[in-house]
């Protein structure tokens, strides 16, 4: 395997890109090309979670296929002393839309360019977003033909074009959100108003801006197949999130596919020891995630391999 | 992750430690050290198969131990362009007992030597072996309190005792299998004539040199706890070999878990894709060995997490 961190814009120490690329071997791919999953950690746009980061991108890597974390543009700059707990008044233009969702089109594009170098199979790379790495994965997937990733790169949009998105907890609607009433403790509304300002700039959006960053609301036709799972009991970003994500996509009969385990708080990762802080972010129904997308992946992104082996041929 | 290949000897290019280490987080081990999972692939004492190597290393890796995967010597000295298909006429003392179980030995120290650097728990070191492989940890596991390990490094044996062994289609009594009459078809037959001159020097030993090298055979309170699987339908190494080593565990009342799969031929290691030269080697039920190895292992390797997240403390 090799481990590269790549600092995708020459003045930006805080938006980087790391490589998790297998070895190829004459026992295994032979020098053919493998599918990739970028993955994009949450964070609320405050700061992109370890935690979201590398535990996912080594799961894929052992499914097969090449593996990135984007640290994308958050509040925080990824500063390692960022405390995410302190509240934030003052808006940063580095991490207001649509910063991140530009750097997860550089990442994109950086994947394409190296496709050889890297033995990565372009028309293959699936998203895997966390949360608000999750939102930033949604809006790419409805904006990737758009003229605010397209005009502002000045290229192909097929170049853009993700195979797949995986979401976890993630942020589908902001209108719905903002109209929800809940119950969120101190800390989780510190850290949702906090959230809002590192996004948009403001605490309070206005309607316009909301809509335009709901990807449920912008589904169509160009929009990759999407796995999305949640936990009923996720007070901090409610499973309606995720169900009316799956609902825009059911109704205009795309592919998608959709698990919401009953138990389990926000923020599970891979709901496992390799990716949990305390005992509590361990839930074996919730981890069952990892297996159900490994099959989703491999109706899309199976590695092509002979029927049988080299040494039976 | 930090990747590096550590040359264990000198002079000897072909006998390498490569490290999967883990990066700690303010988010996950905050300092703490993880236990490890040493792997050693098979490959029938002819080369060290990368399909058992890096695949297995980062799915360990995958549940948050460190992984480390050996290059033990072999005949064909893990030389790339290495045939194991050609036939082994001359012995080479390189590749003779014991000096992969001494390598094994030698990986061993090294990884307790580093463990304050590499924030590896030194007495919580799990191998894991394959084919040969699994032979080579299995006497490893048996030996490792004994004068051809404690004498030949001069150590205290407590620095060589290994926390638990995995073991899958191992050779478990070479007694045994000499003695049984198989059907091989002339691939298999020449790769066990190769094999054996391999490791023993010549192609039929003497009964005490095939006792001496029958871990099951040498089973005792010394020996780490077991967790061993096979398939029924391995023509190469037969589910006997496990069997028997299972049967000298039981009756001594050590603590062991076993996993025959009816269905799958030898060398499947992950049964995977990331781990298959073909689709054949792809098997969703042996496949389940990982998951079932992966709870065994939290019952005695689980990583030290608090209660709560931090953030809730």
């Amino acid at each position: 395997m090799k481990i590269r961190t790549i600092q995708l814009y020459p003045d930006r120490p805080d938006v980087t890109l790391t490589t998790y690329l297998l070895d190829d071997s004459r026992e295994t791919t032979q020098g053919k090309k493998r599918p990739a999953v970028l993955v994009c950690p949450g964070g609320g746009y405050l700061f992109c979670s370890d935690r979201e980061g590398e535990p996912i991108a080594l799961r894929f890597a052992a499914m097969g296929y090449h593996a990135f974390v984007l640290r994308y543009s958050t509040y925080g700059g990824n500063r390692p002393d960022f405390d995410m707990g302190s509240p934030v008044e003052t808006p940063d233009p580095r991490s207001i839309f649509p910063t991140s969702m530009r750097d997860l089109g550089l990442a994109m594009l950086t994947l394409k360019d190296h496709a050889d170098e890297w033995l990565l199979d372009a028309d293959r790379i699936a998203l895997c977003g966390f949360s608000a790495g999750a939102h930033n994965c949604a809006m790419y997937a409805v904006s990737w033909n758009r003229p605010v990733l397209v005009d502002h790169f000045g290229v192909d949009p097929e170049r853009l074009r993700p195979a797949a998105a995986i979401l976890g907890y993630g942020l589908g609607d902001y209108v719905r959100l903002h109209g929800e009433a809940r119950a969120l403790d101190p800390f989780a509304a510190r850290l949702q108003r906090s959230a809002s300002i590192a996004l948009f700039g403001v605490e309070e959006p206005d309607d316009a801006t909301l809509e335009q960053l709901s990807p449920a609301r912008q589904i169509g036709p160009h929009v990759p197949p999407m796995f999305l799972w949640t936990t009923s009991e996720d007070s901090l970003v409610p499973s309606t999130q995720s169900l009316v994500l799956a609902l825009a996509l059911a109704e205009r009969n795309l592919p998608y596919e959709l698990h919401v385990f009953e138990k389990g708080s926000h923020g599970l990762s891979l709901a496992v020891q390799a990716s949990a802080s305390s005992r509590a972010e361990i839930d074996p129904d919730a981890a069952k995630w990892v297996e159900l997308v490994e099959s989703w992946l491999t109706k899309r992104l199976a590695l092509d391999l002979p029927e049988k082996p080299f040494w039976m041929a």
